[in-house]
């Protein structure tokens, strides 16, 4: 449930207010130089840097616990973790007896019974945090195989020019979605994906639709391949086996076929509205909160580095 | 690689032209009735009878082979096939040293080496066919927990009313794509989905991403929930816990919260142009093809049965 | 639950009069020639052709349905079934409300609820037919990377030489159990085997196990290192760092160290006595009821095939 | 590799010097209140205390880190660590290059091409620590269903009393292994285990011999079984449809029966000679070295909390 690939399975844990959160890599290759700063600088991607993105400044102070000698992976299991640390726990004690609208909090409490509400428990994005890691150094493997991931947003609210978007609905205390593209380069033909269930576009879309707020993916073409026709859609091959155009995103029966990887995922905007939000009590009454100064206008900002690190852990397990 | 679920585990194999196609179901319960009309009724659903469907008419001969006495399942694997009757092989032989475009062909050739060009092989969107059988079986299971579901055709090639775009195309030798809804009802509160990388977003995305020719999947407002600010997205509660409105496609947190599921699958063209398509020899060379007149002009129409099929080899494994 | 291996993964299905039994190996590599004359031999090896082994003589007619062309294999899963012709389903009427001592019937009955009471159903040795199908393919591919199985009859009954034995216990309607030892040559230091939970041994344990009425397993020196002192039990390097002695069976650390490995498995007699077996009601009264002619009075001689089989299907998945 | 079950899913980390060890479970249900002191007196159990056991003497200081919420799991994964305090590394530098006989020394290096020597690494006992936490979580769970497990040593040295031998071996630096019988009580017919490849007793073997040391398992009878006659073998049924006897064990087709479940596991002597150990060093030289004086003369003394924690992670996976 909290784990994810079948040769480099990450499992995550930790909950937003609890002692920490981290991850567990098993099959990770022996013999990997773990580059720290790397992985540093995915986590500052992630935490973001831009005034339309949460106030709450984690240190991501990253512990290494084991499956590393020398600074180098043995085989063995990779723990890590991060300690929560700028909880404000008492901030949500309000929260306690609410469901907010979007949120996990309600199905969480209808399936387990039982809930951690602070900080939104288990379902905080915050829990990403562990996937970037993770992440990070399947990208360091990818990069020996000259296999790179390249994720940027190509809107907001609809814009590609979004700034003054941004301005505006921060000051309306409102939040902004977004779509995302990405971009592998170096998947050779026949390196990823499997004929039938898994292939490589499905792994990728669960891969995706598991991070929060995302609501769709496509690729190549995605949904726009649906007005074609045929003759429009087709990808005709070059000499070298290569293809004169890439309408099939670098995808052909669910394999790789050697072009670019692309894909697109949008995500909706944060449901935690700064300027109030309408939740219900247990019993369906109306309680009308406004959060703390801590959330995101727009999450989008910082999302490239998470779906490129899903990216990432979906393609190791092709690559080992 | 060639199974799909957790609990109700359906692995299918046959090839377009071998000896069978089918499948094996492990994990379905103990004493359900095998409802025999039913499934060929669904069978029937995927063959089409559409002048826009592909002229190769399989009688679809289910045979069950194990797991049911007396009519009932006995918690043994439900294995079963279907004989491949139609094939005119022959019709393939000038396949054998030629890759088409948009196929398998080069791809399946780039990983395993070696490969059954006869029909598609592997590949072949036949291989639903095992789907669909599995799928009518969940569906039972689904529909004794009030559980349904409904897919249908909301565009072909861009268009809402679409009869004489298909005419004109099937002229012209052409082929169309298009964009499948579906709708499930019934899945109660907590009942579906896990919060980490099994949401139930994810699970039903590589679900349709494993369905040959689909480009892209949305759940609720999807893509256009990027375009949206926060305040138009949020569903807010009603006092039984419903949502006023339903934005979210039913999930909330990975988890279903009760109200319909409600995504949206899109297909591309299928790329056997019935005017016929430039393929590649081994070493690169261009060769055109023209394929006998087997082949789809929309398989859009026919899919419906499909993405129900996923839908409920998917949500099977909530259920149980 | 009715799946084997990671890599080489072979799903059996079938009862013992169903009309087919069978099995499903998703993962095979491609290219590989299958030995149909091989496997008929390892089949042949499994009916037996003692005086002392049942009476049902099934023709074991193989069919492959997919997976193969041209011989090879081409990546994609293998099915092949075994029609049942040999049914005598009526002499297993009176079975139908009677449990039979130490077999499946009770407890598959608790669990599951309903029942297929004809031969032991799924519970039946026979479904055994279909791992010797697939160890037969496993041991080709081993045979390639020079790994060879040989398992051997040690003792019946407690005796080495047992020709008398079993010929007295004929004549007493008795049946009577027996122990295996197996070998395993050619698999190199660090070739087999994980060292947590899925050590070598351990998955060639949970292999044994899984053959009807096997009831220990021991590798190396096995029950009697209990009884030995470190200096005795250690097995001291030669220069080549191949071991003097052997008494850990080949395997350190959970890991193949380039010795032979080397196991014991034992069998206990089949309860279904020719001399007659005193069955329960339903409802707990006794019923004696006398199986027709066709019971072995000793399994373990058509069994060396059986834990070959399963060993290859073990050691199959770390040469992948 | 390093993780264990399919439902309540138990991964293990941590070396033996790394910075710590521990788990994350993941499927543990929600609710469950955590009996820290009846962990922590599990945890003493490990660590025994006789003069037979090892001298390093962790505090063994457990650490929750996620998946509880106010003393009672939430559902989420709870991930769990024990710093490694008494590690001295030094003491470890002579082994860099050198391989111990019996360990893992050799093995791991020829599997994964690097190694963290000190201490024996991931493949050190101390990992045990991490399953007898995850087990003593399982028992409070199949407590609550009146399922009770217990393991006692029945032999050392192939004595049932065996102080003396125990005193003498001692002091001649030399090691002793023995055997330990386990009786769970309070499964229930038709509760655990499945009838194919995944037996009660297939799984119980398995998680008996990941266990370091062991070199055997029998069920019931076990070998003596062998030697039976099918007439002495023979459980007969009482009016209950409990059995007269219990020559089974407890499982009847892979499907516990209602009856105690009982099994045996045999454990080699420490191949670690207080005395001193013949090594090899890297190019197949002799090189004799002298333990610290921190390792057991008999860890069977200590395992019976371990066998007991592993049989409760195989049974829970049934229960839930």
């Amino acid at each position: 449930m909290n784990s994810f690939g079948s040769k480099f399975i990450v499992t995550t844990f930790g909950e937003s207010h609890s002692p920490a959160l981290g991850g567990v890599i098993d099959g990770c290759p022996p013999g990997v130089l773990i580059d720290i700063p790397f992985i540093q600088t995915e986590l500052a991607r992630r935490r973001g840097d831009s005034p339309y993105t949460t106030a709450r400044k984690e240190d991501d102070n990253l512990e290494f616990l084991s499956g590393i000698y020398q600074g180098r992976t043995i085989g063995s299991p990779i723990a890590y973790i991060i300690r929560n640390k700028q909880q404000k726990s008492d901030d949500y004690n309000s929260l306690e007896s609410l469901y907010r609208p979007g949120h996990g909090d309600y199905t969480w409490e209808q399936k387990y019974g039982i809930r951690d509400h602070r900080g939104g428990g288990r379902v905080s994005a915050r829990e990403t945090v562990a996937r970037v890691v993770a992440g990070a150094i399947a990208k360091q493997i990818l990069q020996q195989h000259n296999i790179t991931l390249q994720a940027s947003v190509v809107s907001i609210g609809g814009q590609t020019q979004y700034n003054q978007l941004l301005s505006q609905t921060k000051q309306e205390g409102d939040t902004l979605g977004g779509i995302i593209t990405c971009t592998i380069k170096g998947v050779s033909a026949g390196m990823a994906g499997t004929p039938i269930f898994h292939k490589l576009q499905a792994r990728l879309a669960a891969a995706m639709l598991s991070i929060p707020s995302v609501t769709g993916f496509e690729f190549g073409e995605g949904f726009a391949a649906a007005n074609l026709k045929g003759s429009e859609y087709i990808d005709c091959w070059n000499p070298d086996l290569t293809t004169a155009t890439n309408h099939c995103g670098g995808i052909q029966g669910g394999i790789s076929n050697g072009m670019d990887i692309t894909f697109r995922v949008s995500f909706h905007p944060i449901v935690t509205l700064p300027k109030g939000i309408p939740c219900a009590t247990k019993d369906g009454q109306t309680a009308f909160i406004k959060p703390d100064g801590r959330h995101d206008c727009c999450q989008v900002l910082r999302a490239p580095v998470i779906v490129e690190s899903m990216a990432a852990l979906t393609l190791i397990n092709d690559i080992l």
